[in-house]
């Protein structure tokens, strides 16, 4: 599984600037943060923003998102395909060494974007996105029991450990962290200790630092050309 | 990759009823769809609606959810997660036999669970679940235009293709099948007939036929004593 990933040239492709409220939690981040954690080298190409609809972006992201990963020419997209291709490429890094330990990452590693993400999507919707501020408040407090009752489930798995799976960091443990940190403009997190002691333990890893200043860096140096425009 | 599905029997967990507005809709269809797809035998565990909360459930599916499918002792939960397994598992069935194509719908498979279905289960919430009715009702209008947005580019996508990935049917288009089935209450998706072709394409597959037809049939023998309840 590896011979596509390592050995070859990859090429991640990010935007070049991104509003505020989207810096730092951007797709990219988790392809930053799994490659450095499987020490796989890559070059950056940036995206400027308002571009990501031409057909160029297109033909390798059908809708217009990043991270794009090119390996050997053939580019994948959605960060969860990337990060589970890194995974598996990358060793023993981000993967248990046994089929019933990957299998359970994989397992996790779903879960975290089909049934942790989605209310927390929806409750991004409410707080940050919908035009009708009154109903979208209303609605919040609903959403926002959806999202509380997952993280309560969540904590209650993690009731005596440190990690989702096998005892160690995995590739699900970095899905989960940065799903978890899309309400960091909530106090949420923080009504469920485990969970944001979970979050530090995940985001205390050199690689994620790394990732984010990364990933930061563009949009600083970047901010007073949008700015101006 | 195949070890530990093949050779092995194969039980897969799904509930013994739903109310109306989910039978047909519960994501053990996935798992049973590709299971005929793949042509693996199976067995069926039935679980009594009601007790998906029991310690004994949540100790493989840490969410209380269908379906977990288990193999060699070894729970996988997660339709996404398990669906890949089978694919791998599968052969030709379900995947190319390149890795580029193999890569290409590992990416396709995330962007149905990850980019596609979350804007529907959003309207899912403000058109089924929510509380306020007339709260959800404004939230509706500005949910549906995110779910037309990402319909609008797979459709584009779809010129001039019958399927997501290498000119045939793949895992990709068997999850993204059931995502659309997600509006079935809606005349969304009949706004683009492209998608409606490629959804009546997918589910025009015998092994769709019958995994629908058995997901229902215990629904249907069950009602009585739900009812009664």
């Amino acid at each position: 599984m590896t011979e596509t990933l390592t050995g070859t040239p990859l090429t991640l492709t990010a935007f070049d600037w991104v509003p505020p409220v989207a810096q730092g939690l951007v797709r990219d981040l988790r392809v930053r943060w799994a490659l450095k954690e499987a020490a796989l080298p890559y070059e950056v190409e940036l995206l400027a923003m308002g571009t990501q609809g031409e057909p160029a972006h297109l033909a390798r992201q059908p809708f217009g998102q990043v991270p794009v990963l090119t390996a050997a020419q053939t580019p994948m997209f959605e960060s969860g395909a990337i990060l589970w291709r890194i995974a598996e490429a990358g060793g023993d890094a981000l993967l248990p060494p046994d089929r019933a330990g990957r299998d359970r990452t994989l397992s996790w590693v779903f879960a975290a974007l089909n049934t942790v993400e989605p209310p927390i999507t929806m409750h991004q919707q409410m707080t940050r996105l919908a035009v009708d501020k009154e109903a979208a408040e209303i609605m919040e407090r609903e959403v926002r029991k959806a999202v509380e009752r997952r993280l309560g489930q969540l904590q209650a798995t993690m009731e005596g450990r440190d990690w989702l799976v096998a005892e160690r960091f995995t590739a699900a443990d970095l899905l989960m962290a940065t799903v978890l940190r899309g309400l960091r403009h909530t106090q949420i997190v923080a009504q469920f200790p485990k969970l944001e002691d979970y979050l530090a333990r995940c985001t205390a890893r050199p690689a994620f630092r790394e990732a984010l200043a990364e990933q930061l860096a563009p949009f600083e140096e970047n901010a007073p050309r949008y700015a101006a425009e």
